[in-house]
C-alpha cells in the first residue's frame, strides 16, 4: 500500500470509526450471535489474490459487527469499563505508522524516554510516593496488563525473597504468595506460571462485611508459614476489587509484611486512576509507607485504550535482576554505560510498541481537569444509582459504592436461595438480551449479586436512568411470572 | 473527543502518517540523540487543562522525531525486520476505534471468531500441518511476541511433563529445558519465569560450521539428565536463529524428543513466515511429524505490524490446562457449554486486543500472491548483497543466507583477532552514523560478525546497492588509517 493508497484508506477507516463512535447507541450492546456464526461467515481459505480496502470495510459492517459486544456503547455497564477515547485511539495509530520497536532505549530512544516521562506524569497525576519515579530508584513502566504486572512484581518478589537464586536455580524452596479469596484471578494465575502453583497460594481471610482482607488473619498465616519453613515472598493487597471494588488496607498489610520482610504488591487495576481526583487520594493510603509495587490500568476508567497498565516498582533492581538477559546481539554502548533504561527488563517480551504515545496523548487532551472530570462524572452516577436502589424496597444495595461499581442484589420474595439466584441470573440474561444495557454478575456470600459499573466515556445521566428504569421494568415482569 | 473532533484530527494523523512514510528515507536511519535528550525537551510536569491535538502533532514533529530510529527507512537492515504496512496500521485503527476486550468468546465472539479464521488461514499459506488448526486438536492463537510464545509453549509442555502437577504443586522437580547456543534468550528468560532457573536450562552443542543443534549431543545429555533423575520438559528448536538464521535439524531433534516423551517446540520467529513460498516450504520439515507447538512472527517480516505472533499448539488440552482459572466473575453460558474458545486461556494476560483485524486486513490486501511477492523480493536481495560480499576480498560471507539475513565479516589485514573486531565494530558505528543505513552484529565463533537483514517494505535494490556501495567506502577509508 503506497502512501496515498494509505491517505485514501486512512480516511475511510478515521470516517468509519467516528461513524461508529457517534452511533455506537444505535447497535444492541451485546452480541446476539451464536458460537460458530461469525466463523461460517468468513471464507475457510485465504484469498489468492489481494482485494481492496473497501472489501474488509464492507465484510466489517456485514460479518463482524453483529459480533461485537460493544464496550463503547454508553449503556455497557459489565466488567469494568476499557475506555477508549479519540486522543488514545490517534496516539496508537501515530505508534503503528512509526512502526519502531521500544525494546531496547538505542533501538528507539524517544520510544523509551517518553514512555518515563509519561509514567512520571501519571504518577504526578495520581499523587504517587515521589521514590517511584524514574530518577529516585523505582520506576513505571507501561505493561499490557494488570495480569502481567502482577507476575512481573511477583518475579521480582521472588528474585528478593530469594537473594537471587531463583533467576539461577529456579523455584528450590517453598515460596509463598498471600491473596485474598477476593484477589483477582490473575494472581494466582502468576503464582502457577512462577513455578509456586495453587499450593505455593495462601488465601487470606476476608472480613465478611467489607470483603477487604483481614491483617490480623494475615499476620497469623504468615507466621505459621515460615515457622514451616515456607519463604514468603509476595502478598497481593487490592484496592477495589474485581468483584467488588472492595479496599484491602494496605497500611495494616504493609505493617505484617515489613515484620517478615515480604514484598508488597498493591493491586489497584480498576480504582487507582481515581486518584486523579484528590478527593480519592485515600485510595494511596499506605502506598508510600510499605509499597514495593504498585499498578493500576489507565486502560479501563482513564480513557486509554486497552493496552495500558503502568507498574510502578519502589525499588527497580530486583525486578531487573529477574528479568535482565543479554545476548550479544543486543549489546550496546548505551546499555553498557549503564546510562539509559532498558524496558525489555521491566516486562516478559523482548519487543514491545510505543504505548507512550497514547497515553501521552490523552493526557494533553484532556489535560489534569478533563481526567477529573470524567471520573467524577462516573463516580457521582454510581452514586445516583446506589441511593436509587437503597430507596427501592426491591433491591438490596452490596455496600455504598466507593467508586463506580454498584453491586446489588434484586429481592425475589418468596423464593429461597438457590431459586432467588436463579432469577436474578434470568433477569441479567433478559436485560442483556434487550440491547440496550449490559451487566455481568459476581458472587457475594454464595450468593449472585449484579455488577453495574459506571465508567464508560459516552455514558451519561440519562444512560444510568433508562438504565434503571429497565432494571425495576424487567425486575417486576419476571417477579409477576413467578410463584410466590 | 467528539467524534467529529475525532474526525478532524484523525484525517491530521494519517495525513501525517502517509507523510511520514513518503518521506521516511530523509531521516538518518539510526537517532542520532545523548541519553536524557529526549526527556529533558518535555515538561517534568503533566498539564493542568487540556491542549489541543495539534499541539501533541507539534512535539511529535519537533521533539520526539529525532530520538526515533526509523525501523520503517528502506536503509534498515539491523536486528530483523519490523515491518509495518498500511493494511496493519489500519487493521490496528480499527481494533483501537471498536475498542473491545477478547478476554473471553462472549466478551465480544467477533474478535475470538475473526481470530481463529486468520490463524487457520495463515497456517493455510504456511502450509503448517492440518492438526494445528482449530478445528483439529490444535489451534493457533496470537501472542505479543515469540517470548511470550516460547513461556506459554514451555508452560504447556509443564503441564504435560508434570501430568498435572505444576499448576497444583508448582516446581517440584527437576525440571529441564533444551536449547542450544543459538536459541533466542527468550527462551533461558521462560525458564527463569517458570521457576526453573538457569540451572534447568541445558544448552546443547551446534555444529561449529552450520551453528545448527547437534541432535546426537541432544540424545546424550537428555539421557544424562534422565538417568539422573532430571524431568526433561520441553527441547527447543529454532527454524532460523536470531544471531546468523541458522536452521536446527527439526526432524532429527524430534526423534530424540519422542524417544523420551519431551515436548518439541519450535521457534521460527523471523523465518517462519517465508514458508508462503512453495520452494521455502522446506523450513517446515519435521514440523508435521514432531512438534507440538510452533510459533512465527508476522510482525517481523510479513507486513503485520507488532504485535503479532502467532502460536500453533498439536494439542491444546496442556495449554488450557496450564492457564485456566475462571473465577466467578468470568463465568458464562457458552464458557460452561465448552462450545467457545476464551482465548485468555492461551496467554499470560487475561485482557486482549482485537489483534486479528490487522492479520486478517494484511492477508486480504496483499492476498498470498503479494506475501509471496515480499518475502522472494527480500531473500533475492540478499542473495545478491551475499554475492557482492563473496565475491570481494576484503570481506568474508559467513555462510550462503537462507533467506534475508546476510552475515559476514571485513577483513583486516595485518591486525590481529581483537583488534579486527574493534575494527568491525568501529566500522559499524561509522556506517550508522551516516544515517543512510542501519547495521547490528552478533559473533559468531567468538568473531565481531554484522548482520545485514533485508526484509524493509520500502526497501528495494537501489537502497541495498547503495548500503554494499558505503560499507565498502567506509572500510576502505578505515582501513587506510589503520597500521599495517
Amino acid at each position: 500500500m503506497t502512501p496515498e493508497e494509505f491517505r485514501r484508506h486512512g480516511r475511510q477507516v478515521v470516517d468509519w470509526i467516528a461513524d461508529y463512535l457517534a452511533g455506537v447507541a444505535s447497535h444492541p450492546v451485546m452480541s446476539q450471535v451464536k458460537p460458530g456464526e461469525i466463523r461460517d461467515a468468513l471464507p475457510a481459505r485465504p484469498p489468492e489474490r489481494g482485494e481492496p480496502f473497501e472489501a474488509v470495510l464492507a465484510d466489517l459492517d456485514r460479518i463482524l459487527l453483529p459480533g461485537i459486544t460493544h464496550w463503547q456503547h454508553p449503556g455497557f455497564f459489565g466488567y469494568f469499563p476499557s475506555n477508549a477515547s479519540g486522543p488514545a485511539i490517534l496516539g496508537d495509530l501515530l505508534s503503528s505508522g512509526l512502526g519502531v520497536q521500544g525494546m531496547l532505549w538505542v533501538t528507539s530512544p524517544a520510544c523509551t524516554e517518553l514512555e518515563t516521562v509519561v509514567v512520571d506524569w501519571l504518577a504526578d497525576l495520581l499523587g504517587l510516593p515521589a521514590h517511584f519515579r524514574t530518577d529516585a530508584r523505582g520506576g513505571g513502566v507501561i505493561q499490557d496488563s494488570a495480569s502481567s504486572a502482577c507476575l512481573v512484581a511477583l518475579l521480582a518478589a521472588l528474585h528478593r525473597a530469594g537473594g537471587g537464586r531463583v533467576a539461577v536455580e529456579g523455584i528450590d524452596r517453598r515460596y509463598t504468595l498471600y491473596v485474598s479469596s477476593q484477589t483477582h484471578s490473575s494472581l494466582e494465575k502468576a503464582a502457577r506460571i512462577a513455578g509456586l502453583g495453587a499450593a505455593g497460594v495462601r488465601v487470606v481471610d476476608v472480613d465478611p462485611g467489607t470483603l477487604a482482607m483481614d491483617p490480623e488473619r494475615l499476620r497469623t498465616v504468615l507466621a505459621k508459614d515460615v515457622a514451616a519453613g515456607a519463604v514468603p515472598a509476595m502478598v497481593c493487597a487490592t484496592v477495589g476489587t474485581t468483584s467488588t471494588t472492595a479496599i484491602d488496607p494496605v497500611a495494616a498489610i504493609g505493617e505484617v509484611c515489613r515484620e517478615h520482610g515480604v514484598w508488597l504488591h498493591v493491586d489497584a487495576a480498576y480504582a487507582g486512576v481515581a486518584a486523579v481526583c484528590p478527593e480519592f487520594r485515600w485510595l494511596n493510603d499506605g502506598l508510600g509507607e510499605y509499597a514495593d509495587s504498585y499498578s493500576t490500568n489507565p486502560h479501563k476508567w482513564l480513557l486509554t485504550n486497552f493496552d495500558c497498565n503502568v507498574l510502578w516498582t519502589a525499588d527497580r533492581t530486583p525486578l531487573i535482576g529477574a528479568l535482565s538477559i543479554l545476548p550479544e546481539y543486543l549489546t550496546n554502548a548505551a546499555t553498557s554505560a549503564g546510562s539509559v533504561v532498558d524496558y525489555r527488563d521491566w516486562q516478559v517480551p523482548l519487543g514491545r510498541r510505543f504505548r507512550a504515545l497514547k497515553l501521552w496523548s490523552v493526557i494533553r487532551w484532556y489535560g489534569a481537569e478533563g481526567l477529573r472530570a470524567h471520573i467524577r462524572k462516573c463516580v457521582g452516577l454510581a452514586a445516583d444509582v446506589a441511593s436509587w436502589i437503597a430507596a427501592d424496597p426491591g433491591f438490596e444495595l452490596h455496600e455504598q459504592p466507593p467508586l463506580g461499581l454498584v453491586c446489588f442484589r434484586p429481592l425475589w420474595p418468596g423464593l429461597v436461595a438457590a431459586e432467588a439466584d436463579r432469577a436474578t441470573t434470568r433477569l441479567m440474561e433478559l436485560l442483556n438480551a434487550g440491547g440496550s444495557l449490559y451487566l455481568t454478575h459476581t458472587r457475594v456470600a454464595g450468593r449472585v449479586v449484579l455488577r453495574l459499573a459506571v465508567g464508560g466515556a459516552a455514558t451519561e445521566r440519562r444512560h444510568v436512568e433508562q438504565a434503571w428504569e429497565q432494571i425495576r421494568w424487567e425486575h417486576a415482569a419476571l417477579s409477576a411470572t413467578l410463584p410466590g
